[in-house]
């Protein structure tokens, strides 16, 4: 795979004019997957038959597709294997793909990580990280990224009701410990020209105000806001996360929008590529009216 | 693979009496290795020649080997599959098997991530976490601990100098983050028998008083301690790890045991395994010298 040249926060920026800032995320459960993608007794060829045929179905409406690795992760190297496969489909479809591996480690090992989700032959534009072991544990992803063209998405702060204790807990000299972390990620972002840059932020779009926080303490860094539909969060949510041309953030729907059966109750049945379809299309019309500008 | 049925606590401990603290670890570097595990053309295989050649060599004087899963996901799945082969040629010769994988979700991701690493079929008797997510991340892992008899060492204090600035930030009302954290997973512990059980926590030696506050805070589990060897790390870090009976710590080793070559220049050569075997020795004397109760 040829190293992508441009600078990841522009060609965010570009799939994003292009095609909307809704992210697919693929978080396949074999319990949930429509029947004409089983592939009897071959979890990996299941799983790719539903990922590429999701890919197929959203591309034109999404920027971004994820693909959260713990559901590959725990099918072994089949599983690992058809991960790359959907992430190669949908990057061939123009579709920025974002691994949401949540990798987390240091030196060599954290160089490791990077070249495994970002080096040349990933499939994957960028990956999610964690940054509990400090600046040094971030920088060989960021050398990565900054090298290949790639992004990542540090996880700062999380929704979840024991995420506060820990990232808002406030340095002695640098506000709040997400917060200061951002500053030192912002400290090492290339912006391209579109403004925006390669070292962005998860941000939990139900925390109040974080979203708001984080554009200011991230000013290049594009935010993905999970969450949109299944964890409760809407659409409002985005708008402090935008810059003033309107770009900056990215919105992941994962259940609500690949196993709408989930919600309703009604069997995935023959249709359920409609259903996918219908359920983004909402979720873009939805997008859109809390993001026109007046 | 059947359920393990003892308590993880206990199964460690009669590890480590049986063949002492030492845990190997496998990181596989490419360009390190002997020439008489390549196999043309055929990266997991190559990985996994290397790594059951490791295992052999060391089965009967190691308590633990930890394999580094970002030295084997940078192979994609067949990096995965000779990782899950050389852990289940580890775990068939009686060692106790840790994934380094420092893994941190939320809900349904982080029980996969669980079952993945910790489930029934999974060659691993234990994983490395990280609690950036905070307790709501941890219990989907020690959950699948105490189901399944296996263990998790939660990442609290890391020797990087990185690490200082987020780990030991105080909070409100409960001392430095880490140590918070560590008792949250001490009120979750079920010790066995041994007095130790299956939440333990990965503690930098080579900080100093890291690891005995790490024993206070959880008095029931198994500390690992990493550094030994390569990154300036010694022996003497594993008293005041030690609970009465002596038992309590594991020390991990990677380069200084598995590349001796790499400290000393000379080329691996055809008795390559003699000299990892002698660096373990090596260790191991290191160690019981350290360790000797007078």
């Amino acid at each position: 795979m040829t190293t992508p040249a441009a600078n990841f926060g522009d060609r965010l920026a570009d799939a994003v004019r292009a095609r909307g800032p809704a992210c697919v995320g693929i978080d396949p459960r074999p319990d949930w997957l429509p029947e004409d993608v089983l592939r009897e007794g071959d979890i990996g060829a299941t799983l790719r038959a539903h990922g590429e045929a999701v890919v197929e179905v959203v591309a034109d409406a999404a920027s971004t597709v994820k693909l959260n690795c713990a559901f590959f992760e725990r099918h072994g190297a089949d599983g690992w294997s058809a991960m790359l496969s959907i992430a190669r489909a949908a990057r061939a479809r123009g579709l920025v793909t974002i691994a949401d591996a949540k990798r987390s480690d240091i030196g060599p090992s954290a160089a490791a990580y990077a070249d495994a989700f970002l080096g040349d032959d990933s499939p994957f534009d960028a990956v999610t990280v964690v940054p509990w072991l400090g600046e040094d544990g971030l920088t060989p992803f960021i050398d990565a990224a900054h090298r290949g063209g790639r992004g990542i998405f540090c996880v700062l702060r999380s929704s979840n009701p024991g995420a506060e204790r820990l990232q808002e807990v406030e340095t002695a000299d640098d506000g709040p410990l997400w917060e200061s972390l951002g500053r030192t990620l912002a400290a090492a972002e290339k912006p391209g020209s579109s403004g925006l840059g390669a070292l962005g932020a998860v941000v939990g779009a139900t925390v109040p105000d974080a979203v708001a926080r984080a554009r200011r303490v991230l000013p290049a860094g594009w935010l993905l806001l999970p969450g949109y539909g299944a964890q409760g969060g809407g659409a409002a949510a985005i708008v402090p996360a935008l810059d003033e041309a309107g770009l900056g953030a990215i919105v992941n729907a994962s259940r609500s929008v690949v196993f709408p059966w989930r919600a309703d109750g009604e069997a995935p049945g023959p249709s359920w590529r409609d259903r996918v379809r219908a359920a983004l299309d909402a979720m873009n019309s939805d997008l859109g009216s809390a993001t026109r500008r007046e």
